[in-house]
């Protein structure tokens, strides 16, 4: 027979969360609870019981929280994850005879049946309990178990079995000796908060001079530091920051020649002066970015860099490790192609090479050199364009060592692709949000990634623009369009960036019509950006980062609902965590001032649906007071946009005073 | 690394059926076929292939079907399963370089690029499939790859290498060596058609006699199969046949004590004259069951056999097998129980004996026994009441011998526990269908069981009425709502089942009100029918069973839908087989005439929207000239409460003729 032992009577089955059978961990910051469900039962008419068990990776021993039934057969218990590194968790189920007899007792009393013989039967699941239990305990057990046994009235020993403090005692030594432990044990990868909340900077360093035509360095880019910081941001995102290679150099706007004073693309990584871990000579040194990495923590930002997996044709590997690249059948190397595309300026890896081994081991020494030099977020360029089975090994390599590195995911491409990617180990993940303009596209898209499995492994960061998108939205909307889509992406998303100062200043002007590429972009020449003009957004950003800094609800995507509005150009949205209740009410057509109903539902609410609650504008300070489920707004996109109110609720004290929350 | 090679780039997930990660078997009949589904993908953007792999049980190769892409990484192939047994089947995938590169030089030919280096690459690719392939296909591939390298035009180069039989041939010798196999072998169990298709008649032996007063017996019960077959049926279903206890034996109508000439309940078995191994003395011997399962078969008609693993105080089991029952502390035998009731004529056996594993194989036996007199349909008794694994264990080594074996599941129970007996192994079962009688209901639970996973493996068998259920709304709504519900599970059910004669007879006396118990139940007595009477149902089932018998969509549940209509209690849904439509409207209130709008819509009648359609009643041989999606219908309950109509689709031949179909 294949069953150790026919006895194990209870099953059990979706425990939820699981992510392809257990394939897959799914992902919590330290301080969040995993909330397990299961299904939980046996043959016949016994009552089960079990337990939710877990330990931290470091951990032998198991902690264990008992299930509570949510009936018929569903079961659930939660932990807090209080350590960064890999928890496990589990689920044992038995038969717990003494609950099935107690059950059982009470009708037997209430149909006023001979209970002696059942007495016994109890009497001898409590002295089997005291023979478990130790100490006081088994004492207590014990002397139970006489009682329950002796010659006394039935009532006086059926008081004695069904008293709840010796139910419980009893319920504390149960027999599992035939228990049945769930198939599977299943992972959370826990985080740090930053991984849930972050919000981003993108700069190319060798814009930020202050004079104009000077190639700008790390120690500018520190100089600008109390500029980001003031925006509110806690990451700034930095472009590769490596040599650049000369040979197949492109131009200003991607022109196929450079002029001989063309920077030429960050993306084009190594020369003669190094690869992936040198800098380029005119930005700086190493002292340098240590200075920069200092600088920018004592205005609680951090460094994120920029991992591209692709070479120049002067970048060290080619010489030193051709076996790691394609060769063509005339000798050359495979330049990178997406045809009839070619990027001449740069060599993929060939990820088929036989010496695939040596390659990943010296990838993944990328991420480990600039951990070395104070580095924990990097942002990965396209690793869509990488096997997936490459991110797993080198992502949970490098996290066992130090599990608060984030690695943001960089891929634009097929939903199945993408999702692989954040279960592989991605900390983070660009979106489509970039092209997600309606309110239908958005509340769509925003309630899958809202809902398991997506939001057990997927965690979102949105960007409105990025040097590669300057959508059509925001090329025609301007400015209204530009705060539209900042308000949308700072309190949709718990993670957002923007790619700046193109974004604050507006930028809007395409490389040629029907082009996401920005005219004359960084991405291929320094640009002298006015910081200070007095058209720009920072001001805003800086408030909304503010109110994202003061409402938890807005460090969180978990509980994100989408509510209807009778104007389809308002969108209307809430976030929630603990009493922090914050709604969002956006205008998404940019050219056209907008009015309609908003519901908000009374149970979303929590207030009686009775009383009035007041929506506190937490841009413009204004203060409403609103009446049931269905109010007005008006919102004109040459103002602001949008409303971001903490809804207050209505409360009345122990001392019949009534205030808002 | 923990990886064999980083090379397998391919990622397989989402392989659909498959039922807990695998875990149990999803269930077709001979001559069906297995749909399955997948995402496959890879990294960046090279094209994948992949391929569907199945085989029975008993071979050792795999067959293998190409998958079709669905489009966004979905993938999808289907194969027959022709054989009994079980079934293996998973999928495989893998980067195909040479589709890759064909789509790439399509666009390099486009953009009129220089081709040299690249018809080199592709020739490269189709040398090393000659080198997979033999024979003619090697030297084909040979010469088409120096074709490709020789020195004539780009031109003529380039039309060898997309030439489409030569892409074919390529495909036809990938390169596998760096596939990825799914991580599972899923398993589908094959049944015989029977398992998806079956018409269940029950009746008691002891009621078969021609005269009244007398014990009926095997060779009455041969006496009645005429009259069983006339009506349609394909399986005789008979109570326990086995020795009937006498002590604690129940009286008539449950009576707590018998009199002397009480027959006892079926249930109760085993006596001095034998246990679940021995007939009835009454009844006959073995020979007269010979007689009866081939008598039956010259019918058409197979018996099924009720297991109800429970024991009378005087079964052979309690003095042999004390072990395998629970002693209580007085020194007796545990006696059935659902407190307050107490079931003093029945032992369970104990499955938490420490001698389960005899136990387990006695058991098993049971059915072993009766399969070797000609038995191979089981109707067990109450199996949530025994553990899960057992069963599982159980039918798959009966099944291993015997996979023409059909085990129905009478199991009235939660959800879970139901779903599970299926998962583990029960090829077919009862259901809830006895107490869902408003049109919601109806709909929302077959629906439930119409889709994925439950279809899997969940083949439900449906009964308007059993020996122990009495619904409420069979002793309130009469003739009209036997009729109904005789409708109801003949055409939402492919398998559905009566007990007879009560339900041909519509006999709805309860035993007190609110009770489900027949007054006077067979249970506890032998009862005279009067089996020929004029207002029998007999011949409407006959009609119901014939229309079965002649439309293929009404012995499958696979493709149950459920349509709109005007009026609450109008039924209305429709079944398809190939291009047999059958449209079923019920009026399930008993009590008055209801008319109401249909909808039908185009897309399910497969017929051009501004066409007519023909629908013919089977039941009253009406037939109707429909148009578009809605139609009025209007049904007295008084004559018939429903249409059973065949939907004839508007065809015009090649010939310009235009008829039904």
């Amino acid at each position: 027979m294949p069953f150790d032992d026919g006895r194990r009577r209870v099953v059990i089955r979706e425990v939820e969360p699981e992510i392809d059978a257990g394939r897959y961990a799914i992902k919590r910051t330290t301080g969040e609870s995993v909330a397990v469900k299961a299904a939980i039962f046996a043959d016949g008419h016994d009552l089960v019981r079990g337990v939710l068990r877990y330990r931290h990776e470091s951990e032998t021993d198991w902690h264990e929280v008992v299930l509570d039934s949510l009936g018929q057969d569903e079961w659930q218990a939660s932990f807090v994850v209080a350590q960064l590194g890999r928890y496990l968790y589990t689920v044992q189920g038995w038969v717990d005879h003494y609950d099935t007899w107690c059950r059982d007792m009470r009708k037997r009393i209430e149909a006023d049946q001979d209970l002696s013989v059942d007495l016994l039967v109890g009497a001898k699941l409590v002295r089997e309990a005291a023979a478990r239990a130790s100490g006081s305990d088994a004492q207590h057990l014990a002397e139970a178990a006489a009682a329950m046994a002796s010659d006394r009235s039935f009532t006086a020993r059926a008081l004695v079995a069904l008293e709840p403090a010796l139910v419980e005692l009893v319920q504390k030594y149960p027999d599992r000796a035939r228990q049945t432990s769930y198939d599977r044990e299943l992972a959370v990868v826990v985080d740090r908060p930053k991984a849930r909340y972050s919000t981003w900077y993108e700069l190319f360093p060798r814009s930020c001079a202050s004079e104009p035509g000077r190639h700008g360095t790390l120690q500018d880019c520190i100089r600008r530091l109390p500029y980001v910081a003031a925006m509110g941001f806690d990451v700034l995102y930095l472009p590769p920051i490596h040599p650049i290679g000369a040979a197949f150099r492109k131009g200003k706007n991607n022109a196929p020649a450079a002029e001989p004073d063309d920077t030429g693309s960050p993306w084009a990584i190594g020369s003669e002066a190094g690869g992936h871990k040198a800098i380029h000579p005119q930005l700086g040194t190493f002292d340098d970015f240590q200075a920069l990495v200092e600088a920018a923590k004592s205005h609680g930002i951090e460094i994120a860099l920029d991992v591209a997996i692709q070479c120049s044709p002067d970048h060290p590997y080619v010489t030193q490790h051709p076996e790691w690249f394609r060769a063509r059948p005339d000798g050359t190397i495979q330049y990178a192609e997406n045809p009839p595309k070619k990027y001449q300026d740069i060599y993929p890896v060939d990820f088929e090479t036989a010496h695939w081994r040596e390659l990943w081991e010296e990838l993944k020494s990328i991420f480990t050199f600039w951990i070395g030099h104070g580095v924990r977020i990097f942002r990965v360029d396209n690793p869509h364009t990488k096997p997936l089975g490459f991110w797993e090994w080198a992502i949970a390599e490098i996290k066992r060592d130090d599990p608060d590195v984030i690695f943001l995911a960089e891929a634009f491409t097929r939903p199945q692709v993408m999702y692989e990617l954040a279960k592989r180990g991605f900390t983070q993940s660009y979106t489509y949000f970039s092209w997600r303009n309606t309110s239908y596209e958005l509340t769509k898209y925003f309630t899958e990634l809202t809902h398991s499995p997506v939001c057990e492994t997927y965690r979102a960061n949105l960007w409105p623009n990025t040097p590669d998108i300057l959508t059509e939205y925001l090329q025609n909307g301007g400015r209204p369009a530009f705060m539209a889509r900042l308000i949308l992406a700072a309190t949709l998303g718990a993670s957002y960036g923007i790619y700046g100062p193109a974004f604050e200043l507006c930028e809007n002007r395409a490389r040629e019509p029907g082009s996401e590429e920005y005219l004359n972009s960084e991405k291929y020449q320094i640009v002298h950006w006015h910081w200070e003009r007095g058209d720009s957004l920072s001001e805003l950003i800086a408030r909304v980062n503010a109110i994202r800094r003061d409402n938890p609800a807005l460090q969180t995507d978990g509980d994100r609902q989408f509510h209807e509005t009778t104007n389809d150009q308002l969108l209307c949205f809430s976030k929630q965590a603990g009493d922090n209740l914050i709604l969002v009410v956006v205008n998404v057509d940019p050219y056209h001032t907008h009015s309609g109903w908003v519901d908000v539902p009374a149970a979303r609410r929590e207030s009686e649906p009775d009383k009035p609650y007041q929506v506190h504008d937490l841009l413009s300070g204004a203060r409403y007071l609103w009446h049931g489920d269905r109010n007005y707004v008006e919102l004109n996109p040459q103002l602001v946009p949008a409303h971001i109110f903490r809804v207050r609720r209505w409360v009345r004290s122990e001392r019949e005073f009534e205030y808002f929350l």
